[in-house]
């Protein structure tokens, strides 16, 4: 099985070039981008391979026999993971490589040993396709049968939703938007045997300036911030759409800082004329949020991104929590709190994240210490004085977090503990 | 926590005499089985404490920065398993210590640091009042927050439903019938923000008798059977109810044990007037099944269960699937199959199980390594020559199974890894 997913990474490697140039005229993603993400994508299918050669995934447990125990003896008990079944993968479109066809869902889930019918997105079927035939490659290469892999192509809802309403398949791997992975997540639900949905659906991603970290580098973090944002069109699940600072000088410093350095990013190509147009209203529905101001303003067209950044005093965020809600895309907005009690209160309002990130020094240690309980139950990740775009692929990541941000938050859908969402425990008691 | 664990053992052991009394007057079980069921409730309470004063659950995890990492540094990652929030349970009626107020999911859930809110089983107020007790007590000695724990009494169903559809709930663990456990899990499944249900609904445990080990011992096997399917008045999660073997002479020999040893069973009190009423009509139904023949049959009245056996041929089995629906009680139903292709047929057919048994001697060998495949598919735990009721609470149970033994199939509710189903991964990136 390490093998198998250590060819399909040759295999993808071999059809690089293609791969590439494929991708980039599919989704405007930069060439140098296509490849960076085929790094990564064939970095995790042979980390997965070294992570079940090492077996710690496989949770193997044993009791011994107690024959002599009173007053009844002790069977002798094994416990071993054992893959749940055919898991459906749904593919992401803002990643064509590293989350879709032969990504983080897909090699997590061939390394628990379940076979995977992947449904393509819609929005680079080509690179799709030639990642498909790089795993069958690798499927003829070493004579595995071929149901271990499908690719389902094309088709409208009614193809995503057959797939997870089979009764053969055991789990669903998504990651995507909110309205499509809950409507999936609800047909899993519903089934006769009902079946786990793993659904990462994004999330805003907010950062946490505090005071100290604020006086003493508002530009520094300003600079960081508007890269971290507007990274891939801000089309990155952990893009950090949402800063949190305390009203005054620093904060007015910090926002010119954010709001030239957006100025000076030019127009991104988006994915599609879908996620275009939904960020041109996204950028409209904040903008007319009440009490919302513009600091930076611009006019997107057609599949071209250009940045917002908007900010609103803490109160007004509060009285609106739609403003809290993802806009995917290039939007930043600032929310000015009036003092470190309304951060608490930001803080203890915010829905479930992926990531949530303290601009820190020194001097806020208290209020850090405040915010963290609180932080820690609505992220599945926290960082310390850097940004949250670029998720290490290792075995302490966690990508996911309470719902919204995934539909599961048990579960992790970037790094080596992910495989666990496709296993599950049996024990073998006085077995031969 | 661990010796908040301890000290609810302590209370509960205190309280020993006023617990097995209230419970033998509520429930019918001997007072013999209070006291041995009391002695597992506190043995599984020390267990967790053991447990997590290990910490291997919470599965910690450290990938060190690599600042000279090309093309970009990698992050300090650290992960660590924390609590999932409030958590709902549901106690049953047939363990009204083991898997009530202070059982399995309640110190399972405390243990992974969660606050649990029980709602009590109206078979068992005043042993669930006492135990409760118990627990608060161990509360007001440790100087705890007097929200780690709550008891629900009383109210219809509405009451449970709403327990589950509290915003603040964030798990549920329950143990009981499919149809309350379904409805319970929908609920969850449609709430605004989903939460897991990890339900355990009992299945009717197929036992394979395989040929060899009909030859060498049918007597036996008939004996242990029975002894196993009549335990508890049947009302075990995990009775065989059901025998699969190869029809002829052997079979018939151990339809007569069988037959004869139920009819040595006295009436047993069954735990409410509903388990028993719907028993005599489980009994009722298995019998006017199609091809379905009594061996042995008796007249249970009021809340007494008396044992029944029948037979089927294999292919009027295959043919009605509701025969191989769990009838909670003290009833056997034995499939003769024709051979070993149709012993193969009845195993694929089968639902999710929380246990199967094979009774395998050295010539059964073959045939056992076509079962276990299909086998290990559908249960959690699978046994070799030996019987299903008496689970052991130990690190390598499996207490669960594919629906509908559970909602839940990659998790257990019996054993040390049951506290993995109140876990969520968070990772500090950078994190001081």
């Amino acid at each position: 099985r390490a093998a198998f997913l250590e060819r399909i990474a040759e295999e993808i490697e071999a059809r690089g070039a293609a791969i590439t140039e494929v991708g980039h005229l599919e989704t405007g993603l930069p060439r140098a981008r296509m490849d960076g993400e085929r790094g990564r994508t064939t970095g995790q299918l042979r980390l997965f391979a070294s992570h079940i050669r090492q077996g710690a995934h496989l949770d193997v447990r044993h009791d011994a026999a107690l024959p002599e125990r009173k007053p009844l003896p002790r069977p002798d008990l094994r416990l071993i993971q054992r893959p749940l079944g055919p898991v459906a993968v749904f593919g992401a479109s803002n990643f064509p490589l590293a989350f879709s066809v032969a990504g983080g869902d897909t090699a997590s889930a061939l390394a628990a040993g379940c076979p995977v019918v992947v449904k393509g997105h819609s929005a680079h079927p080509g690179t799709g396709e030639v990642v498909a035939e790089a795993v069958l490659a690798a499927i003829e290469a070493l004579d595995l049968p071929r149901g271990v892999f499908s690719l389902v192509q094309g088709g409208d809802r009614r193809t995503g939703e057959a797939l997870v309403s089979h009764p053969l398949i055991q789990a669903v791997g998504f990651t995507g938007s909110l309205t499509g992975g809950r409507a999936l997540f609800d047909l899993c639900a519903a089934r006769p045997q009902p079946i786990p949905f793993f659904g990462e659906l994004g999330s805003v991603n907010p950062m946490f300036v505090l005071p100290q970290a604020m006086a003493a580098r508002a530009d520094q973090i300003a600079t960081g911030w508007v890269a971290s944002l507007t990274l891939g069109a801000g089309q990155f699940c952990t893009n950090p759409g949402l800063a949190v600072a305390i009203d005054g000088p620093e904060a007015d410093a910090f926002a010119r800082h954010a709001a030239d350095g957006l100025a000076a990013v030019g127009p991104q190509v988006m994915l599609t004329d879908g996620i275009a147009s939904a960020y041109r209203e996204g950028a409209s529905r904040v903008g007319a949020g009440q009490g919302v101001r513009a600091l930076h303003a611009s006019e997107p067209s057609g599949r071209n991104a250009t940045p917002f950044l908007y900010e609103v005093g803490g109160e007004h965020f509060l009285a609106q929590p739609d403003l809290a809600h993802e806009v995917f895309g290039p939007l930043g907005l600032l929310v000015r709190v009036a003092d470190t009690e309304q951060m608490v209160q930001v803080a203890q309002a915010m829905e479930g994240q992926l990531t949530v990130t303290l601009q820190m020094d020194g001097g806020d240690l208290d209020l850090a210490r405040r915010l963290s309980p609180i932080l820690e139950r609505k992220a599945g990740r926290l960082l310390a004085n850097g940004f949250p775009t670029g998720v290490e692929v290792a075995d302490a990541m966690v990508h996911g977090g309470p719902y919204p941000a995934s539909t599961n938050f048990g579960a992790t859908s970037v790094g080596t503990l992910s495989i666990r969402r496709w296993l599950r425990p049996v024990s073998y008691q006085n077995w031969p």
